[in-house]
C-alpha cells in the first residue's frame, strides 16, 4: 500500500531506502537545484545517492528517454533492490514510475510531486506512461503500466517556484476533485477560497491534501480502471483531445473540457443552468487561458482514439444533476459537432 | 486467475475473445502457415483477426519490436478491449506479452505455445521481458513486466515440427521441474522414459502438463517473484550465464547449469556423490550438447548483472539433499573460479 502524504517526505523517504541497495533519483532540471540538493542530503548519509537530470515535460516521455534510463541505472549497478525516486511534475513521474515499472521487472518507487497537478493528479493512482508516435500519429500515454508508488511526499515551499500559469493549471484538477467529490465540501471549500479573486498559491495549499484524498479514495476502489475510476475522466474526453490539438498545459485543457461538459450536461440533461453558469464562469476566470480555436473534427478524431474508449464509440461523462455523474453518455458524431460549434462561438 | 490448460486451446480461446473488439495475434514466422491458419480459422467466425508474423528468437526481444507492435495495434484499431494472442515459443511471447502489457496499460493476453520449452516454462507465470542494450553490455530479459496470460493452451500436435534440439532442449527444463518437485513423482516419470534412450518428443508430451503444474505451484505461490518462486533458477544462475555467452539454447545451458548445480551441491553441501554421478550423466545425455570452452571470468561478469542479484552478490541455490534446495549460497569469487575451471576440465 503506498504512504500518501501521510508522513513528512523526509521521513518517508528515509523509510523507503531502507535495506535498499542504492538510490537513482530522476530530476527535472527545471526544478532550482537546492531541491535536488535537498533531497539528496536526506539520503546521502544512509545510502549511495545518484541522481539524473532531465528536462521535464511532455517531449521526454518517449520509449527513448526509458531506454536512457534504463542505461543510466545499469551504470551505477542498479539492481531489483534499487530504490527509483522521482522529483519533479507528472512529465518526470510518468516517464520515471514507466522506467521504474520495467527495469527488471519493476523496482520501488517513491514520488516526490514538485506541482500542484502532480500533488493532486499525477503522482496518485499509479498509472504512469510514455506516448508514442504511431504512423497514423501521437499516441498520448498509451504506452504505461499501473505500478504503485510505495511513497508520495512534498515539500510546499518547493512550489514557491512555480509560475502562476501551472499553479492555475493544478487547480482545474482541484476544481475537478471537487465536482466529483459527493459531499461538495471540497468544492465550497474552493469556492470560498478563490472566488472572485485570481487563483494563488497560498490560497489553494492548505486544500492540497484533500483534493488528493479525493483521487486516492477513487483509485483504492478501482487500482486498475477496470470501472469506477473512469470518474477522474470528468472533462478528461474533450480536455485530452483539446490538449492534444493546442498549446494548452494539462489542467487549462481540462478546465476548458469542465465547461464543456457543464454545458453538454445543461443541454443534454437538463443540469441547472444558474448551477451552470456559476461555474463556467468561475472556472474560466480562474485558469485565465482563452479557448483555443480549434475545430470538431479534429477534436472528434483524438477523441475516438482516446484509450478508454473502445469499440469506435465515444463515452462521456455528464452531470445529471448536483453530486450525480452520469458515466455512460455515447457521443454521436453529429451531435458532438453541433455542440462543440455552439460552444466554441459562445467562448472563444 | 489464469486458465492454465484447463480446456482444449480452441474453446479456451473462444472464451478469451468473447466481448473483445477485435483480435491481435502475434506469430512466429517459423511456424509451418497451417498453424496460424488454425488458429485464425477458430476465431474468424466470432470476431475480427488480424496477424502479424515476425521471426522468432531471441533477436526479436526489442524495444524497437514491442514499438513494431505498437504501431500495428493502432493500424488495426486496437483499444483496451482488444484480445492480445501470442502463437509461439517463449521469445514470441516474451516480447508479445511485454507489448500486450504496456499498451494501453495492459491489454487481455492468451499465450499459445508452439515448443515444449514455451509450454512447461516460458508461457506460465506471467514473466515477459525483452533485452536491452546499455552501453556495458546486453541486459537480458530485464525490461519487462509481470502480466499474467488469461488462457494459456496449446495442440500437442503443433510440436511435431519441432526439431529435435529443440525438444532436448524444452526437457532440460522439464528436469529442473522434476528436481524441484519435493515428491518425486515426476523425476521417476522422466527417468522411465527417457533413461538410456534418446528423449523423443512422443516420450515426453504425455508429462508435459504435469511439468508446467509444478511451475504453475511456484508461481501462485510467489507470482511477483518476492522469495519461493526463486527456486525456479535452480542451475539457471550458471545456466544464464552460459546462455549469453555461447550459442547454446536456452535449454541446453539450463541443461549445463544443473549438471553444475549437482557438482557443486556435491563439493559445497556433501550432496551424494553417486546420485549426482547418475543424474548428471543422465542430463548430459539427454540433452546431447557439448559443454562450450567458457572461462570463469566471463561467467562471473554476467553472474554479478543477473537480475534476481543485488548488492554485488551472487546468491546459488544447491541441494542440501534428495528434495531439500537451499536457496541462499553466495557464491565468493575465488571458489566459483576454482570450481568452475575443475568442471570445465572434466566436462568439456
Amino acid at each position: 500500500m503506498c504512504e500518501f502524504y501521510a508522513t513528512f517526505w523526509e521521513e518517508g523517504l528515509k523509510t523507503a531506502a531502507k535495506g535498499k541497495t542504492n538510490v537513482f533519483i530522476l530530476a527535472d532540471s527545471n526544478l532550482p537545484e537546492a531541491y535536488l540538493e535537498e533531497v539528496v542530503e536526506v539520503l546521502s548519509p544512509q545510502i549511495e545517492v545518484n541522481t539524473f537530470v532531465l528536462e521535464g515535460g511532455e517531449g521526454i516521455k518517449t520509449l527513448e528517454h526509458a531506454q536512457v534510463i534504463y542505461n543510466e541505472l545499469d551504470n551505477m549497478g542498479a539492481d531489483r533492490k534499487t530504490l527509483f525516486v522521482c522529483l519533479g511534475g507528472g512529465t518526470v513521474s510518468d516517464l520515471g514510475g514507466f522506467a521504474a515499472s520495467t527495469f527488471k521487472r519493476g523496482i520501488t518507487l517513491v514520488i516526490l510531486p514538485t506541482t500542484v497537478l502532480a500533488i493532486v493528479d499525477a503522482a496518485i493512482g499509479g498509472k504512469n506512461g510514455v506516448n508514442f508516435k504511431s504512423e497514423a500519429g501521437l499516441l498520448k500515454n498509451q504506452i504505461g503500466t499501473f505500478h504503485s508508488p510505495e511513497f508520495i511526499g512534498y515539500n510546499p515551499s518547493w512550489l514557491e517556484s512555480l509560475p502562476s500559469m501551472e499553479v492555475r493549471s493544478g487547480w482545474a484538477e482541484m476544481v475537478k476533485h471537487g465536482l466529483i467529490q459527493g459531499s461538495g465540501e471540497l468544492l465550497g471549500e474552493l469556492y470560498g477560497c478563490c472566488d472572485n479573486e485570481p487563483v494563488t498559491l497560498k490560497k489553494i495549499v492548505p486544500l492540497l491534501k484533500s483534493s488528493a484524498a479525493v483521487k486516492e479514495a477513487v483509485v483504492n476502489q478501482d487500482p486498475t480502471e477496470k470501472g469506477g475510476r473512469v470518474v477522474l475522466n470528468l472533462g478528461h474526453t474533450v480536455g485530452h483531445a483539446l490538449e492534444s490539438y493546442s498549446n494548452l498545459r494539462h489542467g487549462e485543457a481540462v478546465a476548458w473540457g469542465l465547461v464543456f461538459m457543464l454545458e453538454t450536461s445543461k443541454m443534454k440533461n437538463g443540469f441547472s443552468e444558474s448551477e451552470v453558469r456559476r461555474l463556467q464562469d468561475w472556472i474560466v476566470k480562474g485558469v485565465g487561458v482563452p479557448l483555443p480555436e480549434v475545430a470538431s473534427g479534429g477534436l472528434w478524431g483524438l477523441m475516438i482514439k482516446d484509450k478508454k474508449n473502445s469499440n469506435g464509440t465515444v463515452t462521456d461523462l455528464l452531470f445529471r444533476k448536483s453530486g450525480d455523474i452520469g458515466m455512460d453518455f455515447i457521443w454521436k458524431r453529429d451531435e458532438f459537432t453541433t455542440l462543440w460549434e455552439q460552444f466554441r462561438s459562445k467562448f472563444v
